[in-house]
């Protein structure tokens, strides 16, 4: 049997809907053995998953090596990130782990597998690439909103230090702290402590609640408007489509009148 | 008198006016009784509502024999589902029940007939057909949600069992427990028990938080795009109706314009 | 000197600037005024504070009469709320209260002068106006609401009564303890503390936060919507008056195109 | 060597790209300094640091030097808000501080150095203008929320001054409690101390929080409106290009068929 047979072979194989299917249904299977996992189980439940994990490891190793093996050029196969994603998971649940520190990492890895979800499902790997490609274009407000958490955190850990040290002992758990002021988790608590000490220090918190809530307002919108963009470039290339299906626009008509007005022009003489 | 005569006499008694509106009076009525089951009341009141209570299943039940006796096709009336699901909450409410345990059931469906309002007045029909008609198209979303929920959980009863074992003893408590913390309700009680063993701890709740969130602006931004998606095809139909009323688009002012130019052409010759 | 002149004189001090900004301040007053009264005073300047307090309402007193026989039409002047709702507070103040029951109830008509700055400041009034308007429009989706309360209500104060009567006690408790949930607040303690008896019951909790949070969610894009509808509208509106405004239309065009037509068809004669 | 030839190398090294990404540095490091500050560090490490202190204030003394001098007319220098921001947090650096209550206030100064980060990068200056320009246009609404708050609180320190003298003690003490409860931070504990007393304050909170949120969704709707509204105009201005860059519009069709008609008038005669 030739190489190019057995390549065409495997590529009918991971094309095929079933196979899919199947694989989809093999990562579903693995999440809920992780999740089984999570529950106290009698001993000779625990020996079956363990080789139903040793069963899933095999089946994703000849999976990945279907895929590697049908893909007609190996260099394009390691161009796309899931792939790379994909054999990472698979490649690093093959090293047996017995240290009980590696045993956690074992068993971190193989929660990743359920990952390989949105690496299948086409429509989760959309929804995953535009949420991706809306992270750059709120960099700067989230840059903004960091000076913002840095600048009240250094501020709250210079002035509240001896009142909490355990929320204001340095300027990470000051941001900490912040973060938890603005999920407005128990935020009174952590206002009411520092006003015996400082009563104007409620300033300090409502100030800080404002900006964030208004960087936060401007984050949003910045999606918003972003998808409205979307949505109007939607629009235009309609149209542009409509022109280029033969339908007349006001450009055509222009044209039209000039070859009748040359016309009557030439009548005239 | 003939079957059609009385099936007509019952499709006019349903089309009532007078009659819904009596309808929907018992129906708040059938509410406000179940409200005034859970006071406590004197005996003597007590027995007044229970004799009410069989009052407003008899009147349910011969409503509902009305509406199907006055359907023409008696299988259109069983192609909706809000007949179904009437018929379903008359009929259950006629068992009778004394058994203490049967008596909650029992207790639980009367309740349901509350929802009756939603099947009789068409706004709230339309309102709820929308809120459903919008879920399909969030399933994506949801589904990503959660795998982000049962990844986290995953990890959360792996690491944190231990810990303590009341919020992270399985992977559904730990979902529980993460659902708790996309609520920030007392979410740092929560991380700040888990910070004394694992004191980078901060980052899993920060990161989970920071992704739930995520999610969910996805979500609110698939519900905006839809309903500006709706509102575009409005105003396209809106363009084609009045097309169609008779108004002169550019299509016209281009055939208009090519039947002047043979014209001209013909005077040429 | 006659009564026409009055009012004239009248009309005129009404519609003066410097007394609409007197005015204002007046009101901007009365508000520190009652601010004032609920911190601890010494004696002398609780005295003068009533006096000041008699002063503000002999001045509103005085306003809301030349505002009156300023008008024109008396019959108008009671069309306007605002009007009404200006001599209703003025009428009240002047109600002499000395008993403690009735002294509270004085103090909170004091209290609502405030709301004067409202029917003052036109910008206020307006966007009061827009907030009142986008009401009946939210009515049915209240409704909804509503009836979701009521029957999780009702199921919440049939099972969990017995667990906990404050937090269930009667249906109207419930819907207040739904509230709490609803906002977030310690909403794991009331789930937990019935999770005990009902090991399933954090399916009510969550069933109910979803169902508003999306009837929320629905409340929001109704407002969106409305927003944009108008934006439409306004747009529209812009377009119209351009077209009345001389410039040509495809309307205009398809007519001159009929008349050259016409000519050339004559030509050919 | 002339003056304007030292004006025209300090310009030069001002527009440097190499030396703005220094300042950037610099800037960065200042922050981190302020950072380590917090933390507990050895005796000789903290020497370093004010030695490090004491180079970053020198530095930027000469940076701001040389942008002053650079400067062409040095009146334009103090028009912008970012030059004298920056002036004068470096002066107020360069006084030195010993007393216990100057040293807070010299390192407060030094920490708002961060906030030069903004000064210096362009797209973060943009940012902020943005987010300032949209605040006045809140202002009626803001100042609603204000009397809102204003009347509540007026009413809360009324009427609970007696239960809970620390939440209700006086109008802004009383403001303060009404954030928390808007922030929905343990309000049910507030709510249910009144309700002790007046079994029927709930209808205060609850009429609170819907008023509030009513205002902020009013609030999130002007901001969203704004953003379409400068959209709308971005779409206008490049239809006005499109025109201007010699595109037909439907006025030369309108101008073109009136010259064709008198064309044919002519032929006519």
């Amino acid at each position: 049997m030739k190489n190019s047979d057995l390549q065409a072979r495997f590529n009918a194989i991971r094309s095929n809907k079933i196979f899919e299917l199947f694989v989809v249904g093999i990562i579903i299977f693995s999440a809920l053995v992780i999740g089984a996992k999570t529950y106290h189980l009698p001993p000779y439940l625990e020996g079956t998953i363990n080789v139903l994990d040793i069963g899933i490891t095999v089946f994703f190793l000849v999976e990945i090596m279907v895929r590697f093996f049908g893909e007609e050029s190996k260099k394009n196969f390691f161009k796309s990130g899931w792939n790379i994603f994909d054999t990472l998971i698979v490649i690093v649940s093959l090293i047996p782990v017995n240290d009980t520190e590696m045993a956690l990492v074992g068993r971190l890895i193989r929660i990743f597998r359920v990952l390989r979800m949105i690496s299948i499902i086409p429509e989760l790997r959309l929804l995953l690439n535009s949420l991706l490609k809306a992270l750059p274009q709120l960099g700067y407000v989230m840059l903004l909103m960091f000076i913002i958490f840095y600048i009240y955190a250094a501020v709250g850990s210079t002035f509240f230090l001896d009142i909490n040290p355990e929320l204001w002992g340095n300027i990470s758990i000051s941001m900490l702290t912040l973060f938890r002021v603005m999920t407005f988790e128990d935020w009174t608590d952590v206002m009411y402590e520092t006003m015996t000490v400082y009563p104007l220090s409620w300033a300090y918190y409502l100030s800080f609640i404002f900006f964030t809530t208004f960087a936060f307002l401007n984050m949003i919108i910045g999606i918003v408007v972003n998808v409205l963009e979307e949505e109007r470039q939607n629009v235009r290339k309609e149209e542009e489509a409509l022109e280029n299906a033969g339908q007349p626009t006001i450009e055509d008509l222009h044209q039209q009148l000039a070859e009748i007005k040359t016309l009557i022009q030439q009548n005239q003489k």
